[in-house]
């Protein structure tokens, strides 16, 4: 097993409602750190599908924020713009979840099995399954691997059972997962935990990331 | 001891350059959880000094965002005005830091020992030193403390020279610290460490915020 296992971390914005859960996006860089990996954090340079106001939870009117410019906060200015990742720096790939996932990363959160995905986003998540190398998601990020790769991988959002529905619609199997909880698809060297889509204490959030990152490091050179 | 203590946590926007830093925004969060309390966060509703876009480091002119609307994307919406603090809600008080300590909190950034400090800020950060409760500072947020107590309170920053300075002409004393330390002051029942103001590893930072509010725990009721 590589010693410092490499993480890309694919961010979608700065907030729960509109890019990253911030607390899941933080909590997979203390899991990668804590154990041992190394990351470099991405995200597409590219508008959000909006702006929300996070105290009133209204769309912002009129306001436009990029998807790289506001994740730069969460990685503290120590990021790349998606389209240059490459994936042979990597010995995994994980995206938190926070709406960011389905409005800026696909358009799951308003076309569901039938959304678009980034490119940037397909082109690495489909370049580190070609390669053999794992690739993690969390909270609704599952939704987008389901989208890119289909083909019955096995996946978990939780238990929102309309979710769920719109993950298999996409041709995903979905498995139904508790409170940090991680769903493995050893075949295709996926894997998944629910963290904020259940509702949950932030200490929680922290075990599902880990866990995550853990099983990540373990699908590594499997 | 409180079975749960209630800590009030103050923050200052999203972002380590305009407003609170994140890692330890969350880190703090993520400690009090653990540690077995409660928490609930506020920020002043008032315009950010600027906002500084995080990608390029240069502020972006022209744009304004408000500090308890940004604070709100770290807290998930779960946030008050610092206006309605009422300190018999609280058994400690905590600032993580960022640059928004320095310039939403109080002018520091720009004025140094000489700077003012938000009223909201001021007036928690006293209620609580009145009734005897712990106030705890992370990263540049003890130079806050320094400005409002003054009259010898110990306080860390660090190892930086020109902020350990500025601290004592506030009328603070500076004790030097590494990465993770607290100081305590027992008798003012303060603690602070210096998290990100020095260069320090996402795991480092966690162990500082934790140390923190455990600390601060200890001084519960001491």
């Amino acid at each position: 097993m590589t010693q410092h296992p490499r993480f890309a971390v694919i961010l979608s914005g700065c907030g729960v409602f509109d890019g990253s859960e911030i607390h899941e996006a933080v909590l997979t860089l203390l899991a990668i750190d804590r154990l041992g990996g190394r990351y470099r954090c991405y995200a597409p340079d590219r508008p959000q599908m909006h702006v929300v106001n996070h105290l009133s939870g209204q769309v912002a009117q009129g306001e436009s924020r990029n998807v790289l410019v506001e994740s730069a906060r969460i990685a503290r200015g120590q990021i790349a713009d998606l389209a240059t990742f490459d994936p042979a720096e990597a010995d995994a790939l994980i995206l938190p979840g926070g709406f960011g996932a389905a409005k800026n990363l696909s358009s799951f959160a308003t076309e569901g099995a039938a959304c678009t995905v980034d490119p940037g986003v397909e082109r690495a998540v489909r370049a580190m399954v070609a390669a053999g190398k794992p690739v993690g998601a969390l909270c609704i990020a599952p939704a987008v691997l389901a989208r890119i790769l289909g083909d019955g991988v096995e996946l978990t959002i939780g238990d929102d059972p309309a979710t769920a529905a719109a993950i298999e619609a996409a041709g995903a199997r979905h498995r139904v997962a508790g409170r940090a909880e991680v769903v493995v698809d050893r075949a295709r060297k996926l894997a998944t935990s629910p963290c904020y889509m259940l509702s949950s204490p932030i200490a929680t959030i922290a075990d599902g990331a880990e866990n995550t990152v853990r099983a990540l490091i373990e699908l590594i050179g499997s």
